[in-house]
């Protein structure tokens, strides 16, 4: 299989967002998905993007995609993070994973950054090996914590005004 | 104690840059802050801001700081981060720190935002505790995944050729 890695257009968002519900659905969650293609158009290729997408074809099929953002660390600056990085069930195996990974971290080279993060599943060991193996720390002892829309709006409600 | 708490000004990144590396010694890592005072100036002031920052005055002295950016879900959208909540040794007890995280979910109420998110010690109970009474949720299943400047560089001179 022949697959070439390059940036997202903004035609790439229907299969991009294809890839996001199958992932959602893997993981048992395919209601928590609420972003919409048409979001993912404006929000990844308007005045401002919000995000950096990079896809891998093989062909005319997008087989993966990984999307990342600046973040910014108090202790090292400027820092890049991946947010997603999903390959179809049918192109695993294959080195479509740490293609998308090698780009994402030149990605961050070209930016100048010191920290490329990221977020895995504890229990998700063939992935922390395959992290741990390209030099990444797993933090093990830091978890990550959400307050949602929801939560949002009852948090002022109630804690606003005191 | 009279807390109010207001956008931080560039003339304050000097406070700012005390408490990030009161809470590194804290934390035994003093070493490992390479952000300056200067920098701080730079990223959070600059024509595109990469940072906004709160910071908790009482009288003349500052005694708390939250630090947040914009980061993209590819479930909820664009959501808001919390980088880093401090106070003062001195200040702690007396509702700073509450102040501080009630203004950050207002500013993402504001962004119109879906998500805020942080990371937090999984051996914090205290902070886990006082998070989870304010509607958050802490996914104790999910890591964080760091791969910092000497990573990136080895990262790069391994595996980009294959």
């Amino acid at each position: 299989m022949e697959i070439s890695i390059r940036p997202a257009r903004e035609a790439d968002m229907k299969d991009v967002h294809r890839l996001i519900r199958e992932l959602a659905e893997f993981e048992r969650e395919p209601e928590a998905v609420e972003v919409t293609e048409d979001q993912l158009r404006e929000d990844g290729f308007g005045q401002n993007p919000k995000f950096q997408c990079f896809v891998a074809v093989s062909g005319d099929r997008i087989e993966g995609m990984a999307l990342v953002y600046p973040r910014y660390s108090t202790w090292k600056g400027p820092a890049i993070h991946l947010e997603d990085l999903i390959v179809t069930e049918a192109a695993r195996g294959k080195g479509v994973g740490s293609a998308l990974l090698t780009r994402v971290i030149r990605h961050a080279a070209d930016a100048g950054v010191r920290r490329v993060c990221w977020e895995v599943l504890d229990w998700n060991e063939p992935a922390i090996g395959f992290y741990e193996s390209r030099g990444a720390r797993v933090l093990r002892d830091w978890d990550v914590v959400q307050l949602d829309a929801a939560g949002i709006a009852a948090y002022l409600k109630e804690y606003e005004s005191i």
